[in-house]
C-alpha cells in the first residue's frame, strides 16, 4: 500500500489540514487519516483537489486550435466552422489521430483533468471505408489515455444521416458514418479495448437527433442496456428550427418521446433547452454537459443555467473542441457565460457559498455521474485522482479554503497546477505532464505535416 | 544608438521575417530595416508584437481578486461587489496601494501590456480627508509603473456625488471625494508627477454621469482643455434606469448634451448604448472602452460591439478590476462576448481576416489614442514596447503569421509572452517580469496583514 499526506485537501466534508491516503494496488484510496505529516511518507504541499471529469472531447481538434478564427462567409457560424473540422479530419491517419489525441491528454492532465469523456466520431478510413478492425480508431484513442496515464470512457458515436428525417449523410461525413450492425461490430471492439485498461470504461454516443433516426435511437440504446449514453442536443438554433420542422417538436423534447431519460444520459450542449426541456433533463437526472469555452468560441449561445440549476439539474463540464484546455478557465467561462445572461453575479452559487466551490464540486459529481465513473473525490474507495494547487504563489497570498478555488477560477493564478497523480501515480511533476517532451515532439511532426502541407 | 534584431516581427505594413531596430535614447525607434539578422546585435527570437496599452487599471483592486466570488443576498450584482470594493479600500494606506499597485503592474508587463491608464480614484487618507500632499496616492500610482517600467497615463478621477441630479456622497466614498478646487490642486501635483517619469502621461476622469454634475463636467473640462478624458458611463441598467429619471436621457445621450464628444474621449464600458448612443460614439471618433473580463465577472451584461464596429467605432481593452491580467484572455473574452450575443462565430473580423489581428490592431490604435500615446506599432518614431512570443512552443506549431496571434488568443498558448521591452528596456524575461520576487514578497506582506485580518 502506498501512502500520500496531503498538507490541505478538499474531501467530501470540506477541507481538511494534514490528511494521510492509504492507496490500494487498484490505484484506490483505501483510507483517509487526518494527521500531521507522518515521517517517511511522500507530501503533498499546497492545497489538493481531486481530479476533474472532462466529460466530453473531440480529441483530434485539438489539432485546428487557433486556425479557424479567420471570418468567412457573412454569417460566419458554426456550420462555417464544421465545413474547416471536415477538411481537417480528412487528413489524419491512424497514427496521427493518436499523436494529438496523446498531446490533448496531456494538456488535459496539465489542466487538472484525470479522467476523459471521448465522444468519439472519426471511425473510417479517408475513403470511407472500415478500417480492417473497426475499432482501429478507438483503440487509438484508448492508447493514447494509457500512454498519458489518464482515464478514459470511450464513447463511440453511432452516426447515419445529415439531417432530421434521416437524410442521407454527405461525403463530409463519410469517415463518420455507420449503421447498427457496423456500430455493433465497432462496438465490441472498442468495449474490449476500453476494459483492457484499467482506467478504460465504455459507453455509446448517438451522435445528435439529426443523425439518427427515432427507430435508429430505440433499437441502439435497446442494443446496449447498460452505461453512459452521451448525445449532442439543442447546441444550434438551427438544430432547433430544423427539428421543429421535421418533427414538430424540440430536439430534447423528441429524445424524451423516444427514449427514457434517466441518470444513464448525458446531454451535450442543451444551448437552446426551452422551460419544459430543462424541467425533463432535471427530473429525469440526466447531466447535461456544459462545454463552456467552446459554446463561447462555437457562437452556440447562451444556456440557462440559473434556472436548471435552481431545480437541481445535474452539470458537468468538457473541453469539447479542445481550443484551449484549462479546467480553471472552463469554470469560469461556466458562470460568466450565466453573468452575461443573468446581469447577476455568482449566478450559480446559493447564497452565502464560494461559486468556485460550487461549480467544482456540480462538476465533479456531474462528471463522474455522466462517465460511470463511480465514487469521485479524496475519499475512501475513489481513485487516487490528485491535484495539488501550488499555494505558495501570489495568487493564493492570504486566501483560504474555498477561496483558493476561486482565487484559482477567477483569479491570476497562472500555472497554479503543480502535480497532479491518477490512481495514485503521478503523472504531472512541476506542471508539466512527465511525458510532455516526448509526446509533443510526436504531434508537432504530425502538424507540420498536416497543416503546414 | 542600441539595435535589436527581430526574427519575425507585426509592423503596421503587416507581418516582416527578419528586422532590425535602431532605438534611440529617448526608446524611441530611430530606424526599421529589414535585414537577416546581422553578427553582434541582440537577437529576438520568435514573434515580436508591439506592447498594448491597458486603457482602463484600478490598480488596488489587484488585491481583491478571488475574494468576491461568495454569493450575497438573492441578487448579488455589480452593486453588491462594489460594497466589497468600498470595504476594501478603505484599510490601504499609501505603501499599500504601492504595493499592490506595482504587482499588478508586474502582472501587465508579462501578459504584454506596456502601458497602463490608471483610472484612479483613491485620493484622500482613511479619514476622508486629503493627505498634506493631496497628490499622494497619484505619485505612489506613478512610482509603482516607474519601479516596473512599464508607461502609464495617469487619469485622476472626479468624484463628488453618490448619484444623479448631485445626491451628497455616502461615507464609503469619502476616499475619493473631491470638490473642484480640490480636485485642480491634486491634478497639479498629479501631472507634475506623471510629466517627471519619461513614461508618464496625463488626463483627467470624472467618475461618471451620476458622480459628478452637469456643470461639474463642464467646468472641469473647461479647466483642461488639453488630454484624454475618460468617464464610466453605461456600465449598468441601473445606470442608465437611474439617469433617465433624473434626466429624461440616458447616460452616453446626457454625456454628449454636455460636452463635444470628440478623440479626447474614452467611454469606459458603454455596455449598455442604445443604436443611437453607438452612433454618436462612433462619429466622434470617441474610443469605447471595453474590459471584457471585468465586465463578464460584474455581470454588466453585452455591448453590441458588431454594431458599432461595423461604424468604424473605435474600442480598446482594460483590466479594469484587475481579477485576472492577461492581454489574451481579455482579447479572447471580447470576442466571445460578441459570440454570444450574436450567436456568430469572427464577429467582429471582416471577410478574410483574422479575428485575432483584428481586435490586436483596433485595441493597439485605440488603446493609444485613448491614452494620448501618439505613434504605436514597431514603426519609426513609437516607443520601443516589444513583446516576444515564443513560437517554439507547441501551441505554435505550423502556425504562421496571423495564425500566430489567433493561437496565442484563442489557442491553449499558456505562458507564450517570453519577453517584453519598454522604451527598449527589457522588462521581462522568461516570462517574469525581473523585478517580480521583491515586488511579490512586498505585496504578499501587504495582502497577508489587509485581507488576512
Amino acid at each position: 500500500m502506498d501512502k500520500l499526506h496531503l498538507d490541505k485537501a478538499l474531501t467530501p466534508a470540506g477541507w481538511r489540514d494534514g490528511v494521510t491516503l492509504t492507496i490500494g494496488g487498484d490505484g484506490r484510496i483505501a483510507s483517509v487519516v487526518q494527521e500531521s505529516a507522518p515521517a517517511g511518507v511522500a507530501r503533498l504541499r499546497g492545497a489538493t483537489l481531486p481530479g476533474l471529469p472532462n466529460l466530453h472531447s473531440h480529441a483530434f481538434q485539438r489539432g485546428m486550435a487557433g486556425l479557424t478564427e479567420v471570418a468567412g462567409n457573412s454569417d460566419d457560424s458554426f456550420w462555417t466552422w464544421r465545413d474547416w473540422m471536415y477538411r481537417f479530419v480528412g487528413a489524419l491517419d491512424p497514427d496521427d489521430v493518436e499523436a494529438i489525441a496523446a498531446l490533448a491528454y496531456v494538456e488535459m492532465a496539465e489542466a487538472g483533468y484525470t479522467t476523459v469523456g471521448e465522444f468519439h466520431y472519426l471511425h473510417n478510413d479517408r475513403d470511407g471505408r472500415p478500417y480492417a478492425d473497426p475499432a482501429e480508431l478507438s483503440r487509438r484513442h484508448v492508447a493514447a489515455a494509457g500512454e498519458t496515464g489518464i482515464g478514459i470512457t470511450l464513447l463511440p458515436v453511432f452516426y447515419a444521416h445529415s439531417g432530421f428525417g434521416g437524410a442521407a449523410p454527405n461525403d463530409g461525413q463519410r469517415r463518420f458514418i455507420n449503421d447498427l450492425d457496423g456500430f455493433a461490430r465497432l462496438a465490441e471492439g472498442a468495449s474490449a479495448a476500453a476494459r483492457a485498461y484499467a482506467r478504460g470504461g465504455f459507453g455509446i454516443a448517438p451522435h445528435s437527433m439529426r443523425a439518427v433516426t427515432r427507430d435508429e435511437l430505440t433499437r441502439l440504446v435497446g442494443l446496449f442496456p447498460e452505461g453512459p449514453v452521451h448525445i449532442h442536443v439543442s447546441e444550434q438554433v438551427k438544430e432547433v428550427e430544423d427539428c421543429l420542422a421535421a418533427h414538430g417538436r424540440r430536439p430534447i423534447e423528441l429524445l424524451g418521446d423516444t427514449v427514457a431519460l434517466d441518470t444513464r444520459w448525458c446531454l451535450i450542449h442543451a444551448t437552446h433547452a426551452d422551460a419544459g426541456e430543462r424541467a425533463a433533463m432535471a427530473r429525469a437526472g440526466a447531466v447535461v454537459g456544459l462545454c463552456p469555452v467552446t459554446e463561447a468560441n462555437l457562437g452556440d449561445g447562451l444556456f440557462e443555467g440559473v434556472d436548471f440549476c435552481a431545480q437541481a439539474g445535474r452539470i458537468g463540464i468538457g473541453t469539447d473542441s479542445n481550443v484551449a484546455i484549462s479546467a480553471s478557465a472552463e469554470l469560469a467561462m461556466l458562470e460568466y457565460a450565466q453573468r452575461f445572461g443573468s446581469r447577476r453575479r455568482n449566478a450559480l452559487a446559493p447564497r452565502g457559498a464560494s461559486t468556485g466551490r460550487t461549480l467544482f464540486d456540480a462538476c465533479l459529481a456531474g462528471g463522474g455521474q455522466a462517465l460511470g465513473l463511480g465514487a469521485q473525490g479524496i475519499a475512501v474507495g475513489a481513485p487516487a485522482d490528485l491535484v495539488v494547487l501550488d499555494t505558495d504563489g501570489i495568487a493564493f497570498a492570504a486566501r483560504k479554503d474555498d477561496a483558493i478555488l476561486d482565487s484559482w477560477v477567477f483569479g491570476p493564478s497562472r500555472d497554479a497546477v503543480r502535480e497532479v497523480y491518477v490512481s495514485g501515480r503521478r503523472v504531472v511533476d512541476g506542471g508539466r505532464h512527465v511525458k510532455r517532451p516526448a509526446i509533443e515532439a510526436r504531434a508537432r511532426k504530425v502538424l507540420e505535416r498536416v497543416i503546414g502541407a
